[in-house]
């Protein structure tokens, strides 16, 4: 590799920072209960119910997308618990594990990697336990690149007195469509190193009034991921703990973006990468792995029979400093994955897919340079 | 205050961070299970053990102190064990707190704030309660600023089998003398936001091989905060799930200064601007809070006799711009904290004493102005 080459980051997270973020939290630091350190939480507060699209609290945690993930079992479930768990991919057998670590039982509905979960399949399952007091799902499993229909199911779970609806969207909220109050999402997990283009380490929870009922009965054992401590320091705009001050700070820049941009605006130009992406694989006669319900967050493409993904990837990575990724658990060699969330443009979708062809070449694949190319160009030009 | 007027920190947490740390966070991020990172991961953990003065491994989490504090409840405990907890302040009840959420017992060894434990307490206490897991302290209460003999303690505990000592040293590691190994400290939780002057977002537990064994007993339930997931990641040069890569990539910077200073170094600094401090103090008629063991840490001083202490820090913010800390809990308005720890020195010191004796005179405390600074200046030209 060049010595002087850029590097790219292109993987589903952690996905590249604006720099004005990160000048941003380059500044001096300050005091989390000063005076100074208040109207700037509460601005990202704001903010983020706007990403959120919800007029709840929306928590913010010191604390990557999983520890939001335990609080949201924590928080809102009592030992013996049953929870339905939609088991899609890596992700949702992380809720399961999470119920499981807490003594939750899970009744886990299980989807071929890949491929989306029916509406009816959830409707049935609350039908055989109308006693399970949760719905966990991911709004976007990352590791197979499958969207679940959120509104279909939030129409399902709505009339449930005894059922909320808790989701998982940390590489989905910003990067696609979710309407959090209006398609009656209980609790929505988001973290800060997709869409919302910051490092990693906030994880951010809103919760729906129905949820915070459940927070009430709540006795699960929790202590640093405390809701309810959360949303009563909120209300002074401060955190319970001590806020991770910089990136805060780094978020009020990002939120400030995406809000001048519009959220409907920055959901399109995913779909526009994606379609770019995804065209440019077909028409180098690679298969996009996601069976149903691509989403618009990432491409998930399988390794051409007889290549390894890990050498695809590592070869994106050492000889053309492009970092994207591979895949999760039983999908490891098997396929890999382009992002084209948050802070990415359309050239570096040109970018990536002229890169792959030339790794491809190299790896022995047939292939016309240029064809993954022409093709991501005509969706551009479109 | 003058518009261009610089602000200045010095609580006890946050701390200031040093130039080339927010530098080094502000290039561009890169992905936490790349090669580039591991190397830097592999160097934090050499020179974390260097700060800790352990051979052992120190587990790098992604949440503020208190979720280290957390998982070392969470870790080493089940159901119904019983522990030794020393409240001398509002971190002491804090491990009480977390004990309670998980219902573990604590006994409860009650110092009055602002004063020392005696190591023939904790003998005691043992010896009535031989069924005691663990003993819970701070190395340095923050909230009082008084430290605790761990060193005796150490000696105290270490020939129980069947119970670990258990440390917060959140504010003390990287400013006062913490040596884990030799004192025998089986489980040690620091932070990033302290002495090892990084923004918050870290917390970093170290385990010795007694603790291990408790860890591998203990069925407490967690996820998210899971130090056997993070001892098998870290052996391959990484965290269990995302590792906060921008404030790991600081931290790598303020490790090196400190190694190249010298922790003995550091430590002894930090006593030179106390003990500054501490004559200044007294030279304006004023008083220390701590009775017993005072930190180099901080320096708590008593509000004079019909002076509220928010009013003097709230005059010390707005008009002079420097942030120093109010009394936490039942300290609230009788004490304020003035911290010499992390990236400060000796001019600051001056600086923040001479705004008090400013401060001060207009609230009508009688003082001849300098007499302060005057004290000050004596130390540090001995």
């Amino acid at each position: 590799m060049n010595p002087l080459a850029k590097r790219y980051l292109l993987a589903p997270g952690p996905t590249p920072v604006p720099p004005e973020a990160l000048l941003a939290m380059a500044q001096p630091i300050i005091h989390h209960r000063s005076p100074q350190f208040k109207p700037i939480l509460a601005k990202v507060e704001e903010d983020l119910k706007y990403v959120f699209q919800t007029k709840n609290d929306v928590l913010i945690l010191a604390s990557t997308g999983t520890g939001g993930m335990e609080g949201a079992v924590t928080n809102t479930l009592s030992p013996g618990d049953k929870a339905i768990v939609v088991r899609g991919g890596k992700f949702g057998e992380r809720w399961a594990e999470i119920c499981g670590a807490y003594g939750v039982e899970s009744i886990n509905i299980d989807i071929e990697w890949g491929r989306c979960v029916k509406p009816e399949q959830i409707a049935k399952t609350l039908e055989e336990h109308p006693e399970a007091k949760a719905v966990f799902i991911q709004a976007h499993e990352t590791s197979t690149g499958v969207k679940f229909p959120l509104k279909e199911i939030g129409e399902i779970v709505k009339d449930k007195e005894n059922t909320i609806l808790v989701v998982d969207a940390i590489s989905a909220l910003g990067a696609m469509e979710i309407k959090t109050d209006e398609w009656h999402l209980d609790v929505v997990v988001a973290g800060s190193q997709k869409a919302l283009m910051l490092p990693p380490g906030l994880a951010f929870v809103s919760l729906s009034e129905k949820a915070w009922r459940f927070v009430e009965k709540s006795s699960l054992p929790k202590y640093y991921f405390n809701f309810t401590k959360e949303r009563k320091a909120l209300a002074k705009n401060q955190t319970a703990f001590t806020a991770a001050v910089s990136l805060i700070i780094g978020l009020r820049e990002t939120l400030k973006r995406i809000k001048e941009i519009g959220l409907e605006n920055i959901i399109a130009y995913h779909q526009r990468l994606s379609k770019a992406v995804k065209t440019a694989i077909k028409a180098m006669g690679l298969r996009v792995f996601t069976k149903e319900n691509p989403s618009e967050i990432l491409t998930a493409v399988e390794a051409p029979e007889g290549i390894d993904a890990q050498e695809i990837t590592k070869i994106m990575r050492e000889e053309y400093g492009i970092t994207i990724a591979g895949g999760q658990a039983q999908l490891k060699g098997k396929i890999f994955r382009i992002s084209h969330m948050g802070y990415v443009d359309e050239h570096e979708m040109i970018m990536v897919i002229a890169a792959l062809e030339r790794t491809l070449i190299k790896l022995g694949y047939k292939l016309t340079p240029g064809v993954g190319v022409k093709a991501a160009q005509e969706v551009l030009l479109s």
